[in-house]
């Protein structure tokens, strides 16, 4: 009888001995079993939060906002990963810039709101004044020798893709990302996001690790606990042509069936419909892909009928089942016909992750004529806090000493894909 | 003027210079002094914190709950020590079983509830399905030749003690619980406790380390603090024939008097009645005594009477004082004629320990015919919330670097040898 | 493009290597740029915050409380410094003592309440009784050759500067402190501050480490955010002759000309005038200096009025601006002729620190005839937590690892010298 496995990745919590070494990072990921999830200290150690901030959140190019969110030159967003705080601003000259939100002079935090639009760029402590292109434009009190021209604020590589703004925390960003988004614009340009409207923004906090709201995301094996979204989504979802159990056989010809007219439809709008998948070949790992909606297949609704009465981008066709992106390390999100809902995981602490959902309509959309905000966000609110719970399920579980890793199933090839581009980058830092 | 003693065991809260290496046990443990509490860092180190969860709730034979609370099939209750979970589970055959609370899948809490009850163990994340014998029934979408067989739930050994259900982490359990077990059960069995009904479970939060707890329920020279619970005790609990003072006199007599007819009874009923005691000279350390109450001598009342009318086994007699027990780590219990009252502390963190208190009664009583629930448990609700308080107020002082251990007193003797207990433990985990 | 500063002093919380060896302080002490603010780890580091508490408030005298606090035998008062606790009491001979708040038995924190009055000291666990002199008086249940003598309440040295209760925790304080009372005093004692009446204490928590608490004290370049305080303030404050702007001479003039009046009153009373300046020369660093008001330039009002009728130390004027006093490390305080506020900055984590504020009034004052409690206390409270929101606001931005520490202006030189005192403390500890 073994009541707790002889295995020396789960020992972390429980060290069973004082003065036990700092955790041997290289040595969990030579341990690591492909096929199954991460070793306990991976979700559970300080230590490995603070690397993966390093290695994942302050090298990777991070999905933030949307260009919808700051539409005007002074609008801003601030946004928090880890310890940074970044100011993404539309500049005078229409630009996106991201600035870091600490001031020159004693290191304040500037800009505090979430969101909100400035003239110029005001520390809230000693009135030290930037503009929205940096630039450190006034300081009182200071002697006539004072240089203002070293003391802008620090700049962030920033990247717009088709609307959904991306910064890179790193000196030197992934190169390849221009490549992935050269190639996902033409995917999500006619849907003309930049130009769209923020019907709603909800952070929930899950009280897990990152990487399980990841896990969590990349898989809908778990499906069946999303009562108001598998409405929408077929009940083969995950299942291959040979694998298709007889029972199921009726719904996945109608899938086939719905697949078919979708490809129809979007040739004929010329609308790209290929998939795209390299989540674990490169740093800037993603995927794209258009898949029909079951039901009426426009939204995500009971029925599936569109929630909104405009269409983003003035498309003539109503049932464009959901273009479906995902680019790691932390986003995920779905534009439909009707109204897109973008999500970014931003991580608080070993075991807590902010989840930051946003809805967008077509600019001219209006609440309560054109749709109703309950009935738009419904299906993601409630998603959204099951997950949550799934997620605090996870983390409690692994915690145990307990804990071993099992098998994926098949339908859970992404979340495999999502460890593997994980450890790469974490193979990565430890070998700078 | 000294204001701070040059103590080495006092400074582990505030380091005179970084980079100081890990605590060093060892050391601590040889610095240890008998006959005085322990040193600051037992009490407020994170480290040793998870040594003594290592050391002591993983290796030690522990009480986590009451056959009565799961007396039929599929009947569970969870519990967590440290980071474990561990559920306990009457099976189709109606032993009790536990098995750890790690889906074999990706590591999920499988059931969230402190009690229920179940056909099968179905985790809630991906529908994972475990019988209540803990083998893997049913996983959705694998491949024909998935093997189930070896993902059961990981078993976690177990014993009741004529209804006291005790947990064991260790691979291999201290193999002298048998022994105890079986010189327990004479005294226990009559009361009948597996066939009781659980009247009331109370958690409460102590802000204290977990050894603060026991060493406070080790000794009655507080109890001055306990004006409910003292009613029944005799005023010269703590006291020898010799060190009587004059004015206790009277009381020492009436408990001779009292302690002489308990006796009496017990051999006319068969109830064992030789004190047991080896709190410090074994693993499993263990205590009992039957003793007489004060006052009417049947149960914790003002005045001393029986709070519920039907008795624990049926028992013919009313007045049979208290059968208490203690079990090295962390529990203690009362057995009375009318009801039963049982203590497990569970810790949380270094200074944050959770006491679950369950009472327990004739199954066929009835709350309001019977007894009165209130009256059956306000004695020991208001003695855990001034213990708690004392509880505090320890944690908060033995933080202090001015904080030194000052002489136990002869009534502390049990404090004493719970500390000696629990620094064997740890020093049999140091020389692993 | 560099998006973090290449700057080894900002790497503390993000570790970009697992296994980095402890925080290396001796470098961070050398790598220091005068002139400009700490390297971020002595703001956010635990082990710095241990050290900190160890070198300045485990070394320095610390300002704790008013003798009008504890105006009669049995008066007390308790303080937390880290995880220290002391009691400070008038004891029979009316004269201060300081005790450490641990009871010699088991280490339970003796008195619980911020202040009351006691016959005896009773530890509230096993009622060990201790006199206001320290001496244990009484313990229960021990043996005949029990020795009480060596079993007193540990003393922690204190010493009272006209009125001003100071206590160090070391056991060889800082020698100059004799020297700094015997100059403060000519300054204080004309106030009679130790036969005041405390009109009110607040206590709040900032949510920041407490050296931004200080520097933020040690500075009015901020005071644009303090509305109600800056009625009181000539608007030429941290400005010299030299630099005055040519819109803010009126202003500078009204401030030579109540300066000179000040003077003069002062000669007038034989209140001594001269600023005493000694910030970062000495262990006890200290300031003093009596300054104009603006506007009536009798109290901290709108329109600079006495806000109460009776004043302190019955002083014949009531135009006598205020006296400011500075002490390393964490105590500022104001005379003014009608009231004096005090403050002290109690470390609580790296980065929370309790703020508590006390105001003072004339013995006789009576609150509703002689003051308005709120008209008294608004200007400091609001001024209070509008320092919150600054130092909050520095914690979060120094935390960033983007955080880069700018140039101080010269009318910031007193938050230089307060970082140059700390890091001689700093220096001296690890020197030890």
């Amino acid at each position: 009888m073994t009541a707790v496995a002889d295995d020396p990745t789960t020992t972390s919590s429980i060290t069973t001995s004082p003065g036990t070494p700092p955790l041997d990072v290289a040595a969990l990921l030579d341990a690591r079993v492909p096929g199954r999830p991460l070793a306990q200290p991976f979700y559970t150690s300080p230590e490995i939060f603070e690397l993966d901030l390093a290695a994942v959140f302050g090298r990777s190019w991070i999905f933030v906002a949307n260009e919808a969110e700051i539409r005007e030159p002074g609008d801003f967003v601030t946004v928090e990963i880890g310890a940074w705080s970044v100011i993404v601003v539309r500049d005078d000259d229409e630009q996106v810039r991201a600035w870091h939100n600490v001031c020159r002079h004693r290191g304040a935090r500037v800009l505090t709101d979430r969101v909100g639009s400035v003239g110029n760029i005001v520390c809230g402590y000693h009135k030290w004044t930037y503009g929205t292109d940096g630039a450190l434009l006034h300081a009182g009190q200071q002697p006539r020798d004072f240089d203002r021209s070293c003391l802008g604020l620090k700049p962030v590589h920033v990247r717009s893709v088709a609307g959904l703004i991306h910064i890179c925390l790193a000196d030197e960003p992934p190169a390849d990302f221009e490549d992935v988004a050269t190639r996902l614009e033409p995917y999500l340009l006619p849907h003309r996001l930049s130009q769209a409207k923020v019907a709603a923004t909800e952070d929930i906090v899950e009280n897990g690790n990152w990487k399980l709201v990841m896990e969590n995301n990349r898989e809908c094996y778990h499906c069946d606990g999303h009562p108001e979204l598998s409405c929408s989504l077929f009940p083969t979802y995950g299942y291959d042509e040979a694998d298709v159990p007889p029972l199921l056989r009726p719904a996945f010809d109608r899938y086939l069936a719905a697949d078919a007219d979708l490809q129809r439809v979007c040739g004929e709008l010329g609308l790209p419909f290929a998939r795209l998948e390299e989540l674990d070949e490169r740093p800037s790992g993603f995927r794209a892909q258009r898949e029909p909606l079951d039901g009426a297949g426009e939204s995500f609704t009971p029925d599936g009928r569109a929630v909104c009465r405009k269409r983003l981008g003035d498309l003539p066709e109503a049932r464009l089942g959901r273009l479906s992106m995902h680019h790691q390390p932390n986003t995920w999100l779905h534009v439909l016909s009707d109204h897109a809902v973008t999500f970014t995981a931003l991580p608080l602490s070993a075991d807590r992750t902010l989840v930051r959902t946003t809805w967008l309509v077509h600019e001219d959309a209006v609440e309560g004529e054109d749709y109703d905000l309950d009935a738009l966000t419904d299906t993601w609110r409630q998603t959204n806090l099951q997950d949550a719970t799934f997620v605090a399920r996870a983390q409690l579980g692994v915690s145990s000493p307990a804990y071993e890793p099992g098998p994926y199933t098949l339908s859970e090839y992404q979340v495999e894909k999502f460890c593997t581009w994980y450890l790469d980058r974490l193979r990565e830092q430890v070998a700078r």
